[in-house]
């Protein structure tokens, strides 16, 4: 007999009250394994309930677990495994050892994610960090288009949305493309969750386990991680001061070809080279001859602050063979996650079903905001206002390097995007130490060896101007002339 | 010599100005490869400008590659490749064939991208979608947390989230896990793009191309595309009326035990099946004592309408071998693209290195904005208002079956969710035929075959209540009443 009172007075449903307080004797153990629950006629009869309240909390205890459910013996009470403490599950023979458990390439993965880190404040001056400025972010401009999106669209903007991306985002992307000299028609561009998705997709496109692919040796770290994670195999090529060693591409090329030659002709990261005219039609030459796919990544397309605009692989693209990826993320909003591909429309479609099968769709409320974003002209308000902000602090270092660096010292120098590079050929590997002491002085910067599969002797560091102010750059680089000295 | 007078008047720079009308007389053939430009100083002097515009605009026309770049004759013009026309590349013999060049799984895959279709208004009752109605989106809460996220916390939502995802929505996540029963602490979860996306990093965190895994038949649809594009092997095991063969799964784990189990024990997508709590503590002894992981798919945790709540897998994982997956987007706003997997750390570890190495971050407006709405209590308001719509749509639906089927007909009788199963035992190999008819009468549903790897010969459709109001659906199952008949 089961001896409790429901409070009439409770917010607490009565077939609730009865439920909780039945479990609540179960898990304290004053009901155990095999004890039987009062019939329900007798319960709601002593409970002053009607009968389908009983049957009800009986119901739920049942669904809960606490009752064995052979039909005719509904009320007895059944073992019942017991949930794991809060701390989490104890250890023991039957654990799984997750760091066993994964794949190959997750395992050598594992150990790279080391990520970016936020720009510090207060602390030493950042001169790692590559993404927008977030002090530079155009929040009130934003609350104004979401608020926009969210009266006139709000049922189609918080769906999924279609494959390719919304196609008013995907006509501002070409109208933006235009104005680099890429015509690409809405149709052939898929819209993605930033540049760095964009690649996984196109790897995902093309590479079996095992593949090769040619990259920059320095070349965008991440790209190294991603290729990891495939199973890939980089070829790396030397960057020179005028871009990727076009000679040794053009050996690699005749003997093994890789899957896919990845290049950045603009702002190249870490280096900051951009290439000239005739470098991207001796590359594209090369590519075509060989029938090896290019992955353009434009990932600072929009960062020709100094005015010196040279074309993308692109606009020159006559055989369908280069995949250009595009990114709001370096230039503004890297939180809405927002990139692109534009490619020819059979490849456009592949990469779609990919990312279909991968995830569905891209987010839709970020792509109607950015659309609004661009379609209401302030954008091109935001790139002017932040064009004049780089410009100076892209001057504050370099002239900031010239009037403090030492002389063993050399470093590239840069006709727009972010980062400049330093190498130091007759220091060999002393990354370690420079960096720490560059850091005890208050300078943070990114550590060469990020950029290479294979790090070579040489000892080599990235600068950015991202996350600094002019002022912060020109003490950051007093401060970095005194740690190499 | 050339001849043309800059307008003074123009809002357009002298030297941008000198730039176009060169560029012009190259590209309309009035200069050529090998023609000299004048030399700077001169040019200046006749147009009137200082020489440093001359060379300025010289600089943009050679970064754009109209000149040769050797130092001395940089005045030169020279061969340029021409851009291909607006239409595209033009075919040819040095054009990629983007069906052969992909790699084999993404071969397969392309057959399958057929995207669910939108709601359909007006045009037939859509018994097919399974997300979200747009027509119930919690717009103008929305509107007030995006609102709230942009003028309090500006730079982090529209900066990189932490590879984790936001703490502050990790936090409602371990919150909402709690109702159900899953004890996690935040750092036990991975914000990830949805529930396709979590399901993706599991298979990347185990798979190696040809391993198999074990599902249901019939199983989540894209999760077959997802097997594809890891190069993986369905095992099918048959869906019973309490959910997945036991038996046959405990054959399979004896003899050649997959990689992974998948499995969506509460209103299992199609078959809408839950499981009593004896059937999920045998399959999760199974799973240990072969030491095979657990996919728990958890996409419809929050539409327990009747309030009948069996407590997921997950909460009675006391060897952390069930990686849970649960999501937004089939309850509230699809398009923000948010779900999650709760795992032991050691998992999400490695799950969060691969969502780095993938996509960087997550989008960190619709994380901040989400957890505004959980936070706020609008989540819990939105449930209670969904719950009750939801229970009248799924009662109009059953009773509109029981009214209207014919005999031949059966199908499932969920507790929750969004989908009934139906099955016509003896009329094989009628899908195409009555999926038409069905269409014919005004009713949209999903085939059957769409939810196995291997059809089978008995003809099955999926029903769903998400996106028709209960008129809609009674009106649906006459229809349907009289297509089948």
């Amino acid at each position: 007999m089961l001896l409790f009172a429901l409070d009439p007075d409770s917010a607490t449903p009565a077939f609730a009250q009865i439920r909780d307080r039945v479990i609540g004797l179960i898990d304290a153990g004053t009901l155990g394994a095999g004890d039987r629950l009062p019939p329900t006629r007798a319960f709601a009869a002593d409970l002053g309930v009607h009968r389908s309240t009983v049957v009800r909390a009986y119901d739920e205890i049942r669904a809960l677990g606490y009752l064995e459910s052979r039909s005719g013996s509904y009320t007895t009470i059944r073992r019942r495994v017991r949930l794991p403490a809060e701390a989490g599950p104890a250890p023991g023979p039957g654990r799984i050892d997750w760091s066993r458990a994964v794949a190959p390439a997750v395992r050598a993965l594992h150990r790279l994610n080391a990520p970016d880190s936020a720009p510090a404040d207060p602390g030493p001056v950042d001169l790692e960090r590559v993404a927008a400025d977030p002090r530079l972010a155009p929040a009130a401009e934003l609350r104004r288009c979401v608020r926009y999106v969210l009266k006139r669209h709000a049922g189609e903007a918080l769906d999924y949305a279609p494959a390719q991306g919304l196609l008013s985002l995907r006509e501002v992307i070409a109208r933006r493309l235009g104005v680099h000299g890429v015509d690409v028609p809405p149709d052939g561009i898929l819209v993605t969750g930033g540049a760095q998705q964009a690649i996984d997709l196109v790897l995902r496109l093309l590479l079996r386990p095992g593949d090769a692919v040619a990259v920059g040796a320095p070349t965008y770290g991440m790209m190294h991680a991603l290729l990891r994670l495939h199973g890939a195999r980089p070829i790396e090529i030397p960057m020179r001061a005028t871009g990727l060693d076009l000679d040794r591409l053009a050996r690699i090329l005749r003997r093994r070809p890789p899957r896919l030659i990845y290049t950045m002709p603009n702002f190249h990261n870490p280096t900051g080279v951009t290439t000239a005219q005739d470098h991207r039609e001796r590359l594209l030459d090369l590519a075509v001859n060989a029938r090896v796919p290019v992955l353009e990544d434009g990932f600072e397309e929009e960062m020709k602050y100094f005015g010196r605009a040279v074309l993308p692989l692109k606009s020159m693209d006559a055989h369908g063979i280069v995949l250009y990826v595009g990114t709001f993320s370096k230039v503004v909003f890297p939180g809405l996650r927002l990139g692109w591909i534009a490619a020819p429309p059979e490849a456009v479609q592949r990469l779609a079903a990919i990312q279909r099968a991968s995830c569905l769709s891209g987010n839709t409320l970020a792509q109607a905001t950015a659309a609004r974003f661009c379609a209401s002209g302030e954008f091109e308000v935001y790139l002017r206002r932040v064009h004049r902000e780089y410009r100076k602090r892209m001057l504050a270092l370099l002239d900031g390097l010239q009037a403090h660096l030492p002389r063993h010292v050399s470093w590239t120098r840069p006709i727009g995007g972010y980062t400049v590079w330093l190498e130091m050929p007759d220091r060999p590997n002393r990354e370690d130490e420079l960096y720490r002491r560059a850091l005890e002085s208050g300078v943070r910067m990114a550590r060469g060896s990020r950029f290479f599969a294979r790090a070579p002797r040489r000892t080599c560091f990235r600068l950015s101007i991202a996350c600094a102010t002019a002022p912060e750059i020109t003490e950051g680089c007093r401060r970095l002339g005194a740690a190499l000295a």
